[in-house]
């Protein structure tokens, strides 16, 4: 299999050249793709920081230095798998409602031929339509969330599309595998003991920012992995599951979180799992210092394509 | 008469003590105020760079070193009128349409009993409601729109209420007086030549950015004066109208703008105008440096309030 | 028992209303407090980067998003004890030693009827009165100190008083029990061998930096309690023992510091411990970005009134 | 005739979508272009600060509040002219001379059918070969070259193509009509008084940063103009014309400069020049602030598009 | 006469090396100096944002870009009189009286020998005892005070010695000729009418920021050289006389202020007044971005010491 | 045996005085130096984010803090051993190899007599030059390389000199001990596979980043001690071994790097090795914030500087 990868940095310098993801060709310039990066500029359904609308455009612009091999996974992306980059996905800013369903549809379209999706946000609210999207292919399907929050509480002055609700409203619809659900990264404070029951409720797992500096990367990784099991999984990162120190470029940072090493290392752990899509959300980079936050999380939607294209290798290898 | 006046620095230093703005007394604690005060943290009518709900906060830490005698204007504006901060008025950050209600209920209890206004925002949007309840009080006014943008576009998105819609709709309500519409500082590219028909058509006159360099302060004065007259009138200041040397902290910026002295300057030629209340808006501190856009408006607001209590000093006068 | 609460935040967005600490009541608009958090914007004591006279504000601000349940604590803070912002306590910025008295006096009068008290500093030189008044009330007091530096050192050009020099002072003063006296976090370079065998006979035992990685956090917790035991003891927190990354908004950063995690998870084991007051000192805002410093002192404050708040259930339970 | 205009903001808000130039649609979707953007992404030939290589990405994002109609000039300078980005020149980044070969070769590919070429920078060196490739097709060329230095300095550390001495080394190879070139906006210090007569023998007129202030812009354009009279005329900007504080992202800059009003009039003068080509260079993004000075250098390419879009309707006109 | 001129840039890139002022010889590389810059790293006198303290060492690195011929003067300063870094005066940070006495034998030795003195503070209350040592030396001298305060304050939490005081305690010292004192650059708000009458009552004319711009440059140079006419003058520049778009980075910005273009301008007029000495004060690097303030404050240092050197240059011509 | 040591702190606050490293004296102000601390600003073999030029500058200013005992090393670094700052070795900023040969022409000259020599960079290419001189006196030496990168890669746009080549080259040429190289902190994406087995083949051993968590510090000093023995050995550090949360200011930045605590306590694990000389390369100033970036940078040169040091008494020691 030959496939279109990114543009040659022996010819065109890194800071050169469109910022499209990893300086992937436009989904336009390849026949098909097996895996398609999107962006979803919308920060409508925030309730602090607003700024994530120009998440994709700065992850975009600080993926510029990503090369073609994954050494921790051993696994040449690119290579195994066409990947693209798909642009943005419209959302609109004044509506929450309709912007759900814009981004609804915009990521059944890209998927609509089997390719699984990268999303980069953008808020927290896309995670719901981007699940619905997931769902529709899949069925329900299991969910390692990372954050620094829940995103399980109900209605936020009246409306139920926020950043906060979207797992709480994919529970409600049925489109979430309740027994393989599992946040990781938590802490901070919240507004009583009910937000964990109501939380437990809906069938989350927690394994607090406390419990990955306790338990350490392998064995999260292992009670991850045990509670997804063989199911398809989507993974949803907020980058705010990131201590502040090291992703100073969002809306709602909360201290005691963890380094870019542990969330990189926890995700190379899942290079077995089924992992159907993922997003990784929340970069507002007029918090952004020097591209910290944009690396960090151009890194995770590497890793995200990575495990993706192992996945497509075990599918279409012979 | 006696007021109460800010926070003694003498015995609490500027940067000690409650950010109210200039460090007034808060609204609870004064009997009655003339001129009052409020943030209106609300920005989610904006098109491009979100963050003014921040903006109230900002301007009022940015507000501390604001002393209480104005040389330009020669009147101690905390003395000739009560002057309180009255908090901020919320609005709903998921619902514009609900929103501009609650910032036109907001405007009009605060005003209920005879005070005029002064509100930091906040995105443009807000300056319709704040309109609506100054007609309510004073029938149609004058406007002075100070401004890199016409803000008299029609909807965007579907939505009729945005940041750059405020004028347009305002003159459909029926609550400008059409025959003394002004814009200043404007520039930047338009969508089309059509935009300044229309902007015309709805009434207004402008003077643009390249105008007050060519014309000088003193004649630009005149002109806005004269096209007032004695009308009362609502000074709505658009932060952006400066130089994004001078206020980097905004969402529109455009190049070749005024500088803060020459704004400052051209209010400073308001003092026997009948300012009924207005409004400086668009302040998104994340992208602000050392406050220097917070400063800006708190020196602009500052000058409004100073208007207001030269007119309540002359109304008050026997 | 009732308490009156922070701004509900269904009601006023959190970027909205006054920033009080945890957007908390004012304690004039409470009946009586159990716990108070006040600031003291002082900074003339520090002997490289000034700037912490603005930490009050900055903290304040920084701590809109803290919600009033503390999972990891288990409690509710603000529901168990009344907890009240007392503002800022005054002092002369060009006179050290008056200084010192206001703030020793400021203290004593918030805590005159029992209240136990919080601080947001300002630099270390208010450790000493903020221990005097303490001790006032509870005699000589075990201290856990976090910092990069040991602050034991003797004068500075001349000065008795700065932030190098509280804990020399107040071993001095006969205001610590030097039983029970430790660093935690200390690192970077020393003046010589000297400091460590003087802070050794003042009495204080040391986990440095480097120990707390080598130990990791509960040996560390229960090396540090079981130095305590059940005496009153004081909690003084430089922001400054977090490492640059965590906390690059203060005066003299060290790097090899310790993270954000770490340091809550250490407050948080001392649950138990008879917690008589504490304060977190150092925040320099000008050098902070995206409130990454504010939002870890904010936490730092906030585990300080929940260990408070724990007490104070533990005393008035029947 | 009808173009392809920039992406619908109607359709797609201007935070979403790819960053070409003012969103303009790339050259490989255009059937053939009458004026071309594009970007130079080298700065190897700085004395100082370095980074302008990531001037045309900056420049690029920093463009996507441009809409398309110039209300100055009067002109939709996308509807009277096919405008496409070609997206960036490539230069080795390590060998000055075979970089600036590669931009000769680069522009004039993409002028080769007659398009003019607008570029956004870059180091002050690629103007040397740009004047070449414009010179190829116009023959020697007047020059209109505003910056704070002179940039006819010789040799520096050895090396002649540097971003110093762009203008002495096209004077030398006679690609420059010596009678009518001009430098505006110069100040600041200089090596000796041989350097202002050097630059008068190479035939340049001078009107320095104080100059514009005491004639203001009027007379400065009409000084221009006359030197340029009815011969092709190349625009040449450094950004560093601006004074730092409307564009603090430059390499060398220099107290005293103009705003950028000034400079945008004074572009706005020359509607009925015979403009062949320009380039706005000297963008180093690491020291810009809220994109101001990206802002600005995207407002001066989209005055030199619209004046080349004048030119080209005057030519096209029957 | 030959002197020690700056590192020589053709042998040593401007960005390398030692950052003494403009990169001249330290006061010890040279037999005698007829000009001297001095730093004066103290801030213990400021009201509001400290941080001058590393004023100093930020000028002298964004004094690098310094070349050694003065275009706007036509002198090479470094040429015609023997300039030298004599480093920084000591001040002790804790003890303001004593910190005034330090300074003052610091200037009255660094002038012992008859050179004369050019400052980089540090706060604005050093400007009293280099009056002192001026006055020393030439008697009460005519003083040009450039800032957006008056700073003929009295006492401020019972320090007669701050940064808002010095020119009130110079005149009750008899160390100025009252004759011909002027503040150039005033704005924003005062604490009454009174603070006017006692500036006038001791001596000042005002040519405010306001006046600067309607009078324009020029004539506000004639009317300040009429007052200072053939008296010996001294030269103190607050940096905040400039706005904070120029000069963000100081300690109490106030809107409305000078261009550095005027500010250097101004400086430029006084060419043939008998300066004995000046100072550029309150430069506060924590608030400074991409060094725009420390070139401007390096820019106004350099005037400075270049109308030293024509003063230098006209006394030793035969 | 008497050394002079840095500025005395107690006469000199340490935000005063000249920015030598440490406060350390210069080498013309001391008899022989035993280890010269040396600037290289040179960084025109970057291929990402240029800067490193201004690197020496930034970190001497932000070593202004280091004070001269060492607890972790039990050292004084200045009294075992006369260290000194020996300024800026000078390099060609526009020809690569020429400034490679000025870098070893430098570094012989200031080792001639036997000091050992520790480089503030600069890019790193400069290792080259630095590795050469070192195996001129002590023959072919182990490597221990700190580095996000391999840095041993060909050519680059056909230069064999970049930060991306250094020990391809030094192998290649002979002066490494290939028996004793080691990667310390490598992480994220390659070209391919063959990345490293080409570095395996020239004899490298790598701990990646994600084995210094899982080892942990304690278990990797031994394994490179191990690989070392007793051989001489140079520390090459590349600061974007840390994470960019400790160290944003570098040229190519990637996500999951070492904490600076880490990377310290590994230094201090080489007591007992043959340190013949190092480098602390890439800190890029204009990302940095708040000095973190070259805080860090400066406590590894001073550790650097303390290994050193210790050798020296050991082999001084009788």
């Amino acid at each position: 299999m030959t496939t279109i990868g990114p543009t040659d940095s022996s010819l065109v310098p890194r800071f050169a050249g469109p910022a499209t993801f990893a300086r992937l060709p436009r989904l336009d310039e390849v026949p098909a793709a097996d895996i398609v990066v999107a962006g979803v500029p919308f920060d409508s359904g925030v309730s602090y920081r607003p700024g994530a609308r120009f998440g994709p455009a700065h992850v975009r612009e600080s993926s510029r230095l990503l090369r073609p091999y994954h050494p921790g996974l051993g696994v040449s992306p690119f290579e195994v798998a066409q990947v693209a980059d798909a642009g943005d996905i419209v959302a609109n800013p004044f509506r929450i409602d309709e912007a759900v369903e814009s981004v609804q549809a915009g990521a059944a379209a890209l998927t609509a031929d089997g390719a699984r999706l990268v999303v980069v946000g953008g808020d927290h609210t896309i995670s719901l339509p981007l699940l619905r999207a997931a769902a529709e292919r899949h069925g329900p399907v299991a969910l390692v969330h990372f954050d620094a929050h829940l995103d399980t509480w109900d209605t936020y002055f009246g409306a139920e599309y926020t950043h906060g609700t979207p797992f709480r409203r994919a529970v409600e619809e049925g489109i979430l595998d309740t027994e393989a659900l599992s946040h990781v990264g938590t802490r901070g404070p919240l507004y009583g003991p009910r937000d964990l029951e109501d939380d437990r409720r809906l069938g989350f797992g927690i394994v607090t920012a406390a419990d990955v500096y306790r338990l350490r990367v392998d064995e999260v990784v292992d009670r991850l992995r045990a509670r997804v099991g063989d199911r398809p999984v989507y993974l949803s990162i907020d980058i705010d599951v990131l201590d502040p120190a090291h992703a100073p470029g969002t809306g709602t940072p909360e201290a005691g979180g963890l380094t870019s090493r542990e969330l990189l290392e926890i995700l190379r752990g899942f290079a077995d799992l089924d992992v159907v899509g993922g997003d990784v959300v929340e970069v507002a980079p007029a918090y952004d210092h020097a591209e910290m936050t944009g690396v960090a999380a151009a890194h995770v939607a590497y890793d995200l394509v990575s495990l993706l294209a192992m996945g497509h290798a075990r599918r279409t290898a012979v």
